[in-house]
């Protein structure tokens, strides 16, 4: 069976940037090393951080004095970052600069009287940072659902770094017949873009799709649903573990993407899994 | 034959207000009094202010000296203004206020460096005036089509205020992808909006529809593309003339809307003829 990697498969930039600096971190820091959250939302990843004395911690209330303060990929809650600078600590910040832009576009355009619309997930750790810098109103829209109603003639519309295009492109369209002004910032990141494009020409080239990342991971998600749209025979996994040969019956080429938080040696373990098949 | 006439058909708010303005113009002016292109796109209206003295001219180059100008609701392109003002011409605004509001968003977004796509008629008046006012580069998408392709961080978006909301809708979605910064400003009036509902509710519940105004109007037009779709019984007459006893064969209810340009007096002669037949 042929396996075809995704060119854009794995760790994006960002990532990359954030997890190289809390390795260079963790060798440096006297005291322990903590992460505010999962550094990242791959378990496999996570472990091997653990595995290297590198903790998790949900809250600054958790933290230990003389720790080191690591704010993940996909930024932390203002308060949080205050409560963290207020107790003294040492706090590197890992945030994204892809997710830094949309949390300082919260805070302009709502100190601008803007009503904040975000098209993500209000529970992912992103969205919760992004909305901690507004200054007024926010309403998050789940992707695919519909913009509740609400009363503003002005309206700003952000996107959590990992939507989907098409529903951005529909919310902000529906909003701008709704409102007076539509100010609308895309901050999906080009990364999530150019992935994406990438995992829908895979997918169509293909007899099934193996996409490898974490289950709480929302780009890697994405990634699955937009390839299930084209290629029904398309599996979300997070380790070779959970693949069964009998998915691949009649299958000569397999595609593989992953996700931006999915470590190489993790894609590898799953196209060496298929390559033996 | 029941007919069923829709609450908003007929003259719109702006082009009464125009109307009873020129026809005060007329009445006080010393001498001539000239429009500057059709006063609104309805030809049996400008015969009618035609028989009252009232001329129509193409151009500013035109008129005599001692001429008051009037501007039509659609409004005027900025030089041509300029012109006759600087000629010393006497200038009345019949501009509808819900087209300056376009003009002064088209002023006040070019300087601020966006660059102006109108969802509207190129050819149209209204947009030939709006497009008039820009500061740098404008786009014009006709509803329907397909923005193009150009280079810009920030675009602005208006449509023209007879725009169907679904085309603005789809072309702001559409921009809010490919640019940085979309900032859409729904300059579809009012009156639009309601008279496009009011013919979409009217059209389910009739056998035929009969949409009365200018063959030139593009209000006029929206409203009967909007009835087709709903009601493919559906004729867009400027006056009873046009009407032929075949085309309601079989007919219990017909619904008649009209254009915000269409005046009372053509709407009951239309709605006259439907009541004999």
């Amino acid at each position: 069976m042929d396996v075809r990697i995704a060119r854009t498969a794995g760790f994006c930039w960002g990532v990359r940037r954030t997890v190289d600096k809390v390795i260079e971190v963790a060798d440096e820091a006297r005291g322990p090393v903590v992460t505010l959250g999962p550094i990242i939302h791959n378990p496999q990843a996570v472990a091997r951080f653990q595995e290297r004395g590198i903790g998790t911690v949900q809250s600054v209330a958790e933290v230990p004095e003389g720790t080191t303060v690591v704010v993940r990929t996909h930024g932390a809650v203002r308060d949080e970052l205050r409560r963290a600078r207020d107790r003294g600590l040492s706090v590197v910040d890992g945030t994204c600069p892809y997710v830094i832009f949309p949390q300082a576009m919260a805070r302009r355009l709502s100190a601008e009287g803007y009503h904040l619309v975000i098209v993500g997930d209000a529970n992912h750790a992103e969205i919760k940072g992004v909305v901690s810098y507004a200054k007024g109103p926010v309403t998050v829209v789940k992707p695919g659902e519909v913009a509740p109603e609400f009363k503003a003639k002005k309206v700003a519309v952000l996107a959590q770094t990992t939507c989907v295009g098409a529903d951005f492109e529909r919310v902000v369209g529906q909003l701008a017949l709704r409102h007076m002004e539509v100010r609308a910032v895309n901050t999906i990141c080009n990364d999530t873009e150019e992935r994406q494009a990438d995992a829908r020409s895979l997918a169509a080239e293909v007899d099934a799709v193996v996409v490898v990342g974490g289950k709480n991971s929302a780009n890697t998600r994405h990634l699955a649903e937009i390839c299930r749209a084209i290629q029904p025979r398309t599996w979300h996994v997070e380790t070779e573990v959970e693949l069964r040969a009998d998915w691949f019956q009649g299958c000569h080429i397999v595609g593989l993407s992953a996700g931006a938080s999915t470590p190489d040696w993790v894609v590898e373990g799953v196209a060496g899994w298929l390559r033996a098949l």
